[in-house]
Parts: C-alpha cells; structure tokens; sequence
C-alpha cells in the first residue's frame, strides 16, 4: 500500500531506482567478501552477552595514556552542523523550532520569567548527521554483532547492541590520518576506495601509528571537493576492516559515511565497512565527522594523535545518536 | 487566542493557576538580589562581542591541567535517560522513534542492505533531560548576557549567545559536591536551598576546593529522594551566584534544575541563579545531571575532581542541548 | 533494555502498575465477550479482500439520503481542539510550533513575500485528540478485520486495513444520541457503561432511529463533569456491539473514547468495544468527539439525525487520523 | 548566526540563489497590481473585528442549496497522499512513524490489549501537501487581513486570522474549472498564468458558471504533466483575483500552489495570488489538491458543480491545516 516505487532510502540520498550504477567492478568477491567477515568476526571473543564489541580494546590503560595527549590545552570540535537545511545529501532533514522566541519571553505563569525554548529532531543516520552508529544498526543475514537476531530491534526501540553501550562515553586516544595530505592530493575522488596501504602510506607520512584500543578517523577530504554535497563520496575498501582487526582499533570514523557512496546497489554487499565492522567486529562508527579544523590544528602543532571524547545520548534502544566528538590537545 | 488560562509552562511541570504558593519566606529581598546582579554582572568584561561569558574563565592551561586528573582510567556519564517517559516532572516527553525496525530491516532500494533507523526529538529544557542552558535561553528585562535583546532570539534561531560559544566542547576539571554526603543527609529537602557557607562546608568535608574555571557540579540527592519526581526540588540559595563570581566558576551543574522547584511565583526573581547566572554573569548551566554513580565512583576513589567534557549539539541558533557529560578519572 | 517498568501507555493515561483496579464487576464474562465477538465478526462478510467493513453498509443510497437532510444551512465541529497542552488525560501533547513568526516574516530568498508557518506533530490515538481508528489499530489473538495478521502492520506502515479505506471521507448521516439528555441527567458516571436499552430509550426519547448505514455519535456528557480531565470515562456496555451490528450501523463515535477509562486491566477484554467493532464488526471508531455544541444546535432545531462528513487525512499505511468530523444541519 | 546564505525556503523549493529568473515577463506592472490590491481589498466590509473573509459570502442558503447537488451519492477526495516522500519539491518531507507495530501489539500493562500506533508531523505549507491556507499566512507590508499586524502571528500562536475561523468547516457549493480540458490541452504549462478570460471560455465550455459562495477550485494539471515534481507549476494570473472578487467566490483552490512556481522573485509581489486573495479579500487557499479524480468523475457525470466539504484541523493559532476536502455528488 505504501508507495515503495517511489519509495526514498532512509539512510542516503538514493532514490527509487535511479541510481543502478556499480562504483566500477566490484571492488572484492563476494566470497573474498565473505571470508573476510569470518575472519573479523569476534562473536563470543568477549562473551555471548557482551554489547561492547571493540570498545573492550579500550582498557583504564588506554584512557590514562590518551589523557598524557592534553599538552597545548586546546580543543576542537569534530562535529558538522545540525543539518537543518534539506539538499541532495539531506532529503530528511533535521528540525529546529523555537517554541518560544525572545519577543514571546514572558510565561504566562511567571510573570518574573523571561525565557525562550526549542525543540530540536533529527533522523540521524544519513550522509550528513555527524552520528555514532550503535551496533543494533546493521544487519547480515538477520544477525546483528555477536549472533543477536533482527528481530532484537522493535518498535518500542532494541533490546540489545543499543547505543546504551557507550553510555559512560567513548574516551581515548584519537588518531586522525589525513589522506590527501599524506598522498598529495587536495581530496578523494569519489570513486576511490582508500586501501590499507594508503593508510600505511598515511601513518609514514604523518608519523603516526595505529594502535590498540585507538579511534581512528581517516578525512577523505569530502567537505573540500567541488562539487561536494552532490551525494558522492569516497569511502574505505573492505581490506581496511581486515586492517582495522589487526591493529585493534576501537572505533573507526570519517568525514564521509566510511563507505563509498552511492552504495554498490549490484553487490550482496553494499555497505561492506558498515557490515564488516558493525556486525562482524563489533565496532561502532562515527559517520560524517567534519575533520577541517582538526586536519588543520595536527598540521599546525604537526601531531596526529590527541586525546578524543565521544558522548552519545542515552537512548534507551536507541541505534545510534547524533555526536559531538571533542578532540583534545 | 491560546487557551493560556489553561497554559502549561515550557520549562517545569507548572500547570496554569495551580502553584501559586511560594518557596516560604522570599529567600532574599528583591532589591537585594537586584545588588547581586549588579554585583555579579561581566557585561564587557570580555569585550562587548563576547558570547562565551565565563567560560573565557577555562584557558588552555586550565584545559591542561584537568587532563592530568586521569589516573585511574575510568568514566562516567553525568547525563540521565533520554527522557521518553511522560511523568509529572516531564509534561512534553521526548519522542524515540523507530522508523524502521529489524523485522522490517531490508531497504527496498538495495537488496544486500539490511539496517534499522529512529528518530529522536525533544524540547530539551524542562525538568528532566540532562542539557546545557545556553546564554540565549534567559532574559532580564529583555536583555540577555552582554546586554544583547531579547529581540536577538527570533524564530529562525538566535542570533546571538546561542550553544554555539560551546561548539568545540566545554573541557577542564570538573568538581563535585556532594552535599548530602557532606551534610550528614540522604538527600536536600525541596524547600531548602543550598548556600555558599554549605558549599564551603563541603570542600572543606570533602578535601576539595573550587577554583578559577572549574565546572562545578552540586548533588542535591534528588534521585534519591522518597517521592522523587513530583516536581519539588531543592536549589541553591541566590547568594550562590555570588560565590561562584568570586571564584571565577566557569559553569555550574546539579542534578537537579540548580533553582528550586516550583519556581517562586510571587518572585520578581522567579528563577534567581538562572538569572544570575545565564543573564549576568554569563555562566551557562547544566540542568538535571545524573550524579548518583559519579558520587559514588568518587567516593569510591576518595577524590571529588576529575575531567570532565561536555560537548553539546552544534545546534545553529539553539537555546542550548542535551547533553551528556563525561567525568573522566 | 527499556525502562518497562515505567513504560506509559502510548493510548491512555495508565501508568505503569499504578491502576491495577477493575471497573466494578466484570461487565460481562470472558465466554460471554467471545460468543459475542462470534456473532458480530464480519470477516469474509464482503469478501476476503474487504478492508472497509462496515463501511459497506453506506451506499450511494445513503449519501444521497443523507443530504436531504441539510435544511438550515448550518454546520458544526464535533472535534476537540488540537491538543497541545499536557494534562492527565494527554501524557504525549501534540505539537504546534511556528516556524517563521510574523516578526520574522521576510524570506531570504524572497524580497518581497511575507510569510509565517508552521509544523504540527501528533501520536493522534489516546484520550484527548478527535480522531479516527482504523481497522488496523486494534487486534485479538494477533488478528485484525477479516483475518489479517498483525505483522501486516510494520514499521513503515500497515500494507492493509489502513485508513485509507476511508479516503474519501465517510459521508451519511450522523446520528447524535444525547444520553445525559434522554436520561434526564447531567452527564453520564465514569463508572457506568451504557447499555443496549439505555440506547432504544434515548431513541424514543429524542424521536430518532438508528438505521443502516448510520455514522452513530453517543454523547455521554465527558466535557461537562465535575472533574473532566482525571482518566476516568464513561463508554458503552460490550453488549452495544450486538446492537450496533443489528442495526447495521456504520461507524460508532462518542465524546469519549467509547470504552470506558480507565481500561479494566484483570479483564482479557481491556477494550471491548474497540475489540468487538474493530477487529470482529470492521467497524471504524471516532474517539473524543466534542459532542457539547452539537447536541446544543439539536437540541435546538429538535432533530437528531443531519448529515456529517469525516474526511482523514490520506496517512499511507496509517492506523487512523485526526479529523474534524463536520455536522451539517 | 544562521547560515541563511544556503537557507531553504520554507514554503517552496527555492534554495539560496540559485533560481533568479524571472517568469518571462512580468505578468502586471507593480503599479497595476497595487491598484488592483486596493480594488479588492474587504478590510472592514464585515467589520472591524472579522476573521472570516470570504467565507462571509457563504451563508445558510449556500450549504442548503450546495447541499442539493448531491444526486448519485458518490464522493471523492481531493487530497493527494499525505506527503513522507522527499522530493525537489518536497525538501521536508512529512513524518509517519509507527511507534507500536503489529509484532509488537501487546501493552505491558495491558495483558489483554494488542494496539499499535503511530505518529504523524507535518510542516504543511509549501507544494506538495494538501492544505488550507489561514488568513495570517500572508502579509503585505506588514499587515495581514483586516489590517491586522504581522506581529499578532507570535511563536506561541497567532492570536488573530487563524485557521480557527474555519473551524466548522467550509461547506458549499464545489465547482471545479478543468482548465486542459476546456482549452484541449493535456495539461496548462509552467509558463503559462491562467486568465480570466480563460476561466471564462472553461465555463462556457463546461456548462458552469462560478457563483456567490462558491468554492472555486482550478485544475491547471499538474500530475499529469511529464516532468511533474521538477518546482514548476503553472499559476492563476494576478486579474484572477479581480475577477474572482467581481465574482464574490468564497475560497480558491488548485492542483498547484495557485501561485506560478518558482516564485518571482524579481517582483514586489512574488506570489500575487496569494498576497491579493490572502491578504486583501480575506480570501483561504485551498493548495495542492489532488483533482484527478475528481475531473474524472465530473465528467463521468457530465456535471461540474457538487457539494464540497473541507474539515481543517482545530489548530488554535494555527497558519493553516492538512486537509482532505471531499466532494459530493
């Protein structure tokens, strides 16, 4: 009954089925594909009941350290707007009403009170939404991380891998690998899909290594592209979740969705960062981070690491929440 | 037009004609605390630009040296649940969605895909959520910090003091005080308010002393008390307001919305540390943390400062955001 | 993962486990409720396909009947206002906000257009908002009119009996039986329910007969008792639902929510007229009609029958609507 | 503050500056189009006080005789589909979530209660929703209808010309102007604003002739037009609304916004329609219905008048309403 021909997709700018086209040849098999999610796959690596997934590679340890990062007292912001204004990236876009403005301050009730008050909503997966995706956001096979079925979450919200699980915050050392500073080249195409040995090209180059327990944001340069808001982006190859696995990131993150865009509508696999990482490691994403300033400030203090606080909302069976991700020098 | 016999208050749980008993005696005179004001006023102290208020108080060496608070690696969200339940203290309950859920979780668009998505709303201000008081959220006399006008807050968003000055996160040490603890109490009774000799009974109890640009964090026990959520909550007394001046406070917080509830209606200071606060000293608040776990970690570790990083939603105009604070130890 | 304990009843003012009390007796055994749920189901009545119910029993004849019955020249509303104050019988207020004020009325883009808007939200169903239940509102054992199962009802939207069914309004004539009035009281307990005989004796009274096709609207007097607003509502006995169904009526309406508030939580059959009309009869319901000016213009013109109009919005895959049902004299 | 560089018109699909051309020529001098504001300007011709306008024209008599139209017992809606679909003319699109899906019926408290639910929100103005346009829509100058002041639409409500003027419905006599199908065209083209001369040529062509009181609606064929949905919509020409004063209409409706689209936006009066009809007769639009159907069944008939019905919501300071009128036959 509803109109699914026309139907708008809930998480990116495609719509009905106007965008059939590959990002050229596929970039794995799908059976390079499937093998690859075995390998990473850490089912029962922490317990059945565990929700966390990759954030158990961040210990006490691991917080202290990133703390011994605060040197200049300086911090920055990884955060986009609250994307109010409707555009190719944004068909849903986010509400802000002002309930009740300055000239309307006076409470009926209070004659002394003079206020104003808003209301802010927001569907916040999407291409523009700077959010955390929690581990109940991404499905294979109708599993979830750790084996948990789809049918965990409901309309009243999800009774497992919620985004409650970084309810305490997600803190520790952040490392930004600035991709076109480290290859030479203003941004990303949009058709490229970033390898692990460009990563490693980057961590070379930047003088930054990779570690357990780290959160890693790769900038692709999106916000920089002409062109940019056009619904193409760069995205990371599915190597990089082999890559990820090994090193022990915590959480992986960038100022594009992670994954190319438009998706590969032709593969079983159109997301593969997003299904390799959210269901087969356990790790959670941070999507559209604006890394402008931030590429910025390591350039000037010529330092890519710094201690890096994630806050999400406590949504109680929530699958996600929109982010302000605090870098901290 | 508007039935505003019959008018609910935006912010509390005030509801028409039916409160109009004040909190006892009028805690201080009006034209005392119309002294205090003037008293405790940084308009221009900044320059007549500024938007930030005291939050200039945190530089990068406060920044610096509240990072060298984490020892034990531990954390600790200060922020209560989302609040979607509706209650007599949450007359507008926060809306959680689930606009497509796991039985539901294939994209029509793209067979490979299977994810699920919500949709959060709220007007955040209010009794219940956790956020942050931007300095646009107060008038006096239809002036706001720094004497913008009320004018300034308009329907498309504020133009100026909006959330915004907090864009790159609100970081340094933060203290807590727990007052009951300190006082011998389970929890501050709702008429009481809390004042500057309490406070200072409590550093001196607690072996803690609030300095220039802390963030400062006041527990009242409100979530412990018997018939908790009926809409009384204990304050501090608007002689606070003046303390935190001398002590170069750069925010305050309480787990409860700092001025007691119901506000003072036959007040022509309803809201008397609001006022103080957001309008004249330029400090925004942090409304209804959660202090319950975070008094008990600092028991635990005999030490009431830590970390702590607020980053609120980079809402363009906004009156402020929920938030959730993270005490990092 | 959800706080369930606390969980608040998305359709009525129930609290979690705070109002366990039945409504006196039983009204009617549980073998009694399912005999008379056999008798009343229609299902396959006008094929298998059906999703209109009881709809069915308007015809072209009906309509044009039901114009004749426009002599005055005079309408009225039998809807409530938008409901946007909170209150006991309204945990999840609707929202109105102004987007753009008159004070802020030039576009940007736009010289010389002047403009105000705004956005209004609603979760129609519960107790106070005038609106429609469609057939897939309601179900028993997991099925809803005409034997389809509840899973038809997904999270993006039911794929049948949606109100759709109705798009193009449901036009006949209105029926307004005024209890208080042919009871000579002034309004009708919360804890009784109305009966079969109470209907036929209003009949009489006011000189009117409920017929085929019928839109039937039961004023119980809700809005002028003492106490209006508490959660408690008179409704009509299950037995009603045989009645109605003899009479072929088409659509049920009341001032109320036609079961009595709060609903009876030891009984297997919270809802019964819910139960019995939408899920067994595919009979439509108008719950919290204003009833007060109607039954005043009636009363006046001394006639009980006119023609009315209910016109839902077009909601694809939607479990009802709010409306404005229009009496026209 | 606000990025009102890449601002999105709120009601159309204007964005920032892309879209300056003007519709060829300029329809009417701005000389002209002040004359004619003055010509049909009803400020005080029902007093000082009216909200109503042209609904003035409509009276006992009219719904008595309108209601005599009603012969075959036939209805159609005029709505199109609640709008959750984005689109290039739907930047914000309207919101339908289901908050309780079928597989999730069961109430916890509610043992025997199996419900679902869903919420609706909608900011209704702009090219896609059927709506009711409230005389404090529109401004000129600052004044609305009557002479009343802008800043009467406050963030609270407006407190003058709202949508509650048309609470008990609008109820006459329906006519619809098939405009492609009297000029033997398939549909009007964007360019094109309809005269009077051409309403008039439909009349003779279809047998009808627009009254006092009458419900006007135009059908320009919009959602047939290939390229449908790409923000260009044929319009009704400025000397309509004199022609539609001499005629004493009461309301104006169309397929489209009745205003051309993209708006001039070279012109002092961008939207003349709007502004003459709005604002100087006191005269609500009826936008974006959907009148396929009901040409159709007009023709079917051989007739072009009928009854009409139109229910807007009961918005208290609302700017307008989502409205599904429904024609009678």
């Amino acid at each position: 009954m509803n109109a699914l021909n026309s139907w708008h997709c809930d998480c990116c700018s495609v719509t009905g089925i106007s965008r059939l086209e590959a990002i050229g040849e596929l970039s794995a098999s799908e059976s390079e594909l499937q093998a690859l999610f075995e390998k990473v796959r850490n089912w029962g690596r922490w317990g059945s009941d565990d929700q966390r997934g990759t954030l158990n590679h961040i210990g006490p340890a691991e917080i202290a350290r990133a703390a011994a990062l605060v040197r200049e007292g300086r911090t920055v912001s990884l955060s986009r707007p609250f994307p109010t204004q409707p555009g190719a990236e944004n068909p849903r876009p986010a509400q802000h009403f002002m309930m009740v403005t300055g000239e309307d301050r006076h409470a009926p009730h209070l004659p002394g009170m003079e206020a104003s008050f808003d209301y802010i909503g927001i569907a916040f997966h999407g291409l523009v939404c700077t959010h955390l995706d929690a581990l109940c956001h991404i499905f294979r096979d109708g599993l979830m991380y750790n084996g948990r079925p789809a049918s965990d979450v409901k309309s009243r919200g999800a009774v497992s891998n919620s985004v409650m699980a970084a309810r305490d915050g997600i803190v520790g050392r952040g490392v930004l690998l600035d991709m076109p500073r480290a290859l030479g080249v203003d941004h990303i195409e949009p058709d490229h899909l970033v390898t692990p040995d460009e990563l490693e090209a980057a961590e070379r180059k930047l003088g930054v290594t990779v570690a357990k327990g780290d959160i890693l944001t790769v900038r692709i340069g999106r916000d920089v592209r002409p062109g940019n808001g056009d619904g193409r982006i760069a995205g990371l190859h599915p190597h990089v979740a082999g890559w990820l696995h090994e090193r022990e990131v915590a959480v992986l993150g960038g100022d594009g969705p992670n994954d190319a865009m438009p998706p590969n509508r032709l593969s079983a696999w159109p997301n593969p960062i997003h299904e390799l990482c959210l269901v087969g490691m356990g790790m959670q994403l941070l999507d559209n981070l604006d890394l402008e300033r931030a590429a910025k400030l390591c350039a000037e203090l010529d330092r890519w690491s710094f201690q890096i606080v994630i806050a999400p909302l406590l949504i109680e069976g929530g699958t996600g929440s929109p982010i302000n991700p605090i870098a901290i020098f």
